[in-house]
């Protein structure tokens, strides 16, 4: 047994998709999480930043005495994950492997889409990582920038994430996919939204439940669950305070939180 | 005459708006421009963190020698102003005060409305403002958080921006304004849209050009103005590579650029 919190960062609050699934899998787990709200959002910039601050995240993690790190950012998995695990020996799990595991499972027709930040799309992980796996697979991919800030406005459902997911996902319905990755932790939120604009026929694939299962066969295994009969504790820092973690965190979390501010930049 | 340079700053590309009207009005002085795009958006962070960002880009343009420093970014003007006259010995001049007065030479019956970053909007900076010049005036804020993301996306006229716009400015029209100040450096890309969505009868105010008039009077009186024949030479520094800016930088300036990325962390 090893009662070190499992450490999870994310660029800001869609992370909490992924500790909302930690806790219904593994919920004796103690937590420490750090969303990057002061250098929000990663999608949209470079390989070479993104991966600068996952290095900071996970220094800052490390400091916490965690015992495996989860990146719950698409956009960092996707870019930085091969260079974290080269940096830092802590186990260290992307969300990209699970969806990738999830969507094969999904899809019957084997045409996957995969939706996420212009830095996830970019990077082509997925589409390469599927590709890999099954050479048969035809995949998809569209960036959707809007879809974070439109998650952080609260605009989950209403008149314009639906025009802008029409405008986003219609071309990726019209190539007839049968399973839809959803590539960023915030899209999770947006999941009506998004359900509603591509039909029925089109199964949502949400990576954080498959990454929380991952990590508890992986602890598992190494008899490194958390077996205290108490609910595990929960940590929140941020880098800079912000009202959307808030909102997000009663939303996603249901609980209270209390946030710390650190400061990043030093670790 | 002084030939250094002015130096410009915003959180990412949209001070380019400002750069645009300095170039109308003053074409021969030279300019450096910082585009601090691995930390944009500032609209949405605290205070204290746009602050210390803030110091840093003031600190890189000064390592530049520059002899006048502008905060294009609203956000960091209505922030962060008094914190970085109280550091810094250069002239620093921010966009809320021409905006400001802008609007009271535009408006005839008192009412004006203000849009920005939610920082923008929660620093009351334009209110207290144009208050403190006159007391009869009536001002209404409305934070509308999608516009910078949706300028960036290219979205800047189409039904999900117009969408977007309703959605944040109808309340406003309601109010009975007849000037809104676009208090947000990018929100003159969106110009069309907002224009077409408050109606002809509501004057948009941009500061870019009462602030690039403003530096030019302060250069002027002190016989500062670079009065080589030459067209002023540009200088682009960016604190991450990004598509966006290459966008914008063709649509507001229409000519090609050369960015540097520069580590702002060190500054």
């Amino acid at each position: 047994m090893d009662t070190r919190p499992i450490g999870v960062f994310d660029s800001g609050v869609g992370g909490l998709t992924v500790v909302k699934q930690i806790m219904k899998v593994m919920p004796h787990e103690n937590i420490v999480y750090f969303g990057d709200t002061a250098r929000v959002p990663y999608g949209t910039k470079s390989k070479e930043a993104v991966t600068k601050y996952s290095k900071q995240n996970v220094r800052f993690l490390l400091s916490k005495g965690v015992k495996a790190i989860i990146v719950a950012c698409n956009t960092a998995s996707s870019n930085s994950i091969d260079a974290l695990r080269d940096t830092f020996d802590v186990p260290i799990f992307g969300v990209v492997v699970p969806g990738v595991e999830e969507a094969l499972l999904s899809t019957k027709n084997k045409k996957i889409g995969v939706i996420g930040t212009p830095g996830t799309v970019r990077s082509g992980a997925y589409e390469k990582m599927i590709c890999e796996k099954d050479g048969e697979m035809q995949v998809f991919t569209k960036a959707c920038p809007l879809f974070v800030p439109l998650a952080e406005e609260g605009w989950t459902d209403n008149e314009v994430s639906r025009q802008a997911a029409k405008r986003y996902l219609d071309e990726l319905v019209e190539k007839g996919i049968d399973s839809l990755v959803l590539g960023c932790t915030h899209y999770p939120l947006l999941k009506r939204c998004i359900g509603t604009t591509v039909g029925d026929a089109i199964k949502l694939v949400d990576p954080a439940k498959a990454t929380a299962l991952r990590v508890m066969h992986f602890l598992g295994e190494r008899n490194q669950l958390n077996q205290e009969d108490a609910e595990g504790k929960k940590q929140f820092y941020l880098s800079d305070s912000t009202d959307t973690f808030q909102f997000v965190c009663e939303k996603a979390l249901k609980f209270p939180y209390q946030p710390q501010i650190i400061d990043i930049e030093r670790y």
